[in-house]
């Protein structure tokens, strides 16, 4: 059994009400020691891609042990399915609607449940609108306090997993991918990874052109501060994603773009 | 003394700004391994009833022992009183406005004290505009680490208590209640609970068809997802309160109701 | 080393994505048994003003000890440094682009270091555009763990303050300040101190008149409930400064001012 017991809320509640506080709760009643992090509550409802993201991105940082509480659960109460994995290291408890999409793609997730064992729920006569607080919060504070994956239930045969379509490279060369977030600043950020260039030219992406929807943001930059105020710019991120910006403002109000919105890189050279 | 010690925050203080991080700080200064909790910063300002039902919605999942500091107060710097009691091995500062008010419906407070020992302050000089920091949390962190309740202040008199009209049982047998909260993802939440449902018609209520605000939503469904995109829905909510929302949007704009709004639950068969 | 590690964070980064869940986990990384207390991640966003003013109010609350994340921080991947210092016993870290004003305004900084030995950051190769968890979440957690100021790099000659201007004596004797900060409710906080007003005047400021941009707003009251409804009032607020309100409503927006708005205070008896 882990010493340091944290357990994170990725959801959809919002912070105004009384879901999120209910959630922690109920985790601080079963392990009164473990350290209850709010990754988010602001994700758009019923967003599911949004949440695969951000749980991605911030799976990379969290210690071995951190178990992750996934409520992003539209259709919640329906004969979905919850599901328990663990992934680096770390648990992640979570509705079986494709959130984990993204994460499966980086790595495949290991110990994977069902979770079934009423023994685990706040009780077995569970809320069919509020499996977060019934059956996903207490999960995990007996997954973080030690309880083996196995005990929670059966192995599942496959998981859902959203259609996200893969970044390709063109008939011209062109490497084409598309916005899969836009953040707080309204940046655009793509699905293209650093990774994917270096794979793709083999060499470093000096004379790379970034296009968004058509229109040409020029070469990728060093950081926001080399535009001018109000100028776009694309940049390798602190996820190494392209992205798409504008220094001191929103990319998403100005340049009219969206979770969609295609992003293709060039080489001007050519 | 309990060795855990939680304290939450419940305030109408918003998260941009210092109010909530300074109470915070005064907590984790008398109490420096207590785990502070947000419940929320977002009660909309001075908006005592939400504050009230929020309140009343959190307390049934924390732990014994927990203390909550609840701070929606605008009418802080009268000479309103602030009280601490204990309800169910847990223990709410509060400011004497009306905001126990749901709380206290369902069980009667325990150990009630006008908070007025001025030991327990953050500094005699209180703000006149603050006393969130400057009494509440401060007599939180105390009472946290297992100060008697009496050692606070004498007992009051009364309480203030707002006036809430209570659901009713109309000529035609119907039970009518009204909208007392709107969450974050716009669904109208009645004062209708499922015990009342119970209680009236001594029996399961497959045949209730529910009107919100003389518009029928049809009977009680098990959970979202089993209504269409976009059409109205009612169902018992993970509160067991009676709730109408509208799968995939905001029931509050598209039905135009709001807090007040009546619900009515009649019997189709009669 | 304190056996209570308080890390706050300080940002514009908003609580709907991963940056400061990221920022949490690589504290949590190194300080497994932190407490991480979110001070605000809605600064708005690149407002060093307001930043700097949060800031500043919310160190007086914290115990010694404490390591602040500030992370509003607009030239990230520039040659602007990182600075960490210690004040009042607590530690800042804090990119080097005036946040720091407020503070600096009150009390001289003490062991100043610029930010640069890499063995303390997440990771060597630091993203251009997220700072804030490659290096200020690594440092103040290796700081909140005892590490000598001085091991994180040299001392710096001068940092970067805001030119803000400070209140002055008009020729007819009024004390003229601006508004510096709006807060949730859309109160207009002054730079204007109850410690000035009696320097100024050297006795109590029963007789003050408050002006907001050219309009009266009428004498200090003593909390907001004593203006009617809807009434403008003027106050000396919770942090000691010259505030104007409107009782149960956003004075900001019925009075159309902001940061930047004039706010003088005449005595009426001459």
């Amino acid at each position: 059994m882990p010493k340091q017991r944290i357990i994170t809320l990725l959801t959809d509640f919002g912070c105004s009400g009384p879901y999120a506080a209910e959630m922690k709760g109920v985790i601080l009643n079963i392990a009164p020691t473990a350290t209850v992090v709010d990754i988010t509550h602001d994700i758009p409802p019923g967003d599911i891609l949004a949440g695969a993201f951000v749980l991605r991105q911030v799976l990379t940082y969290f210690p071995a042990g951190t178990v992750h509480c996934v409520v992003v659960d539209p259709t919640v109460g329906t004969d979905r399915r919850i599901i328990a994995a663990k992934y680096a290291g770390q648990i992640i408890v979570f509705p079986d609607n494709g959130i984990i999409s993204l994460v499966e793609q980086d790595q495949p997730l290991e110990q994977i449940a069902v979770v079934r064992n009423q023994k685990y729920f706040l009780t077995p006569a569970v809320s069919p609108t509020f499996h977060g607080r019934d059956i996903i919060a207490p999960v995990a504070a007996h997954l973080s306090g030690g309880m083996a994956m196995d005990r929670m239930g059966p192995t599942p045969g496959k998981f859902k997993l959203l259609d996200i379509p893969a970044p390709s490279v063109d008939r011209d060369g062109s490497l084409v991918g598309r916005v899969i977030y836009v953040d707080h600043f309204g940046n655009l950020i793509s699905d293209i990874s650093a990774d994917l260039l270096q794979q793709t030219w083999s060499s470093a992406p000096a004379d790379v052109e970034v296009v968004l929807a058509g229109r040409s943001i020029g070469p990728l930059k060093a950081a926001y501060a080399f535009a001018e105020p109000g100028e776009p710019l694309a940049l390798i991120n602190s996820m190494s994603l392209v992205e798409v910006a504008l220094n001191g403002s929103r990319a998403c109000d100005s340049l009219n773009a969206g979770v969609g919105s295609e992003i293709r890189l060039t080489r001007r050279g050519r």
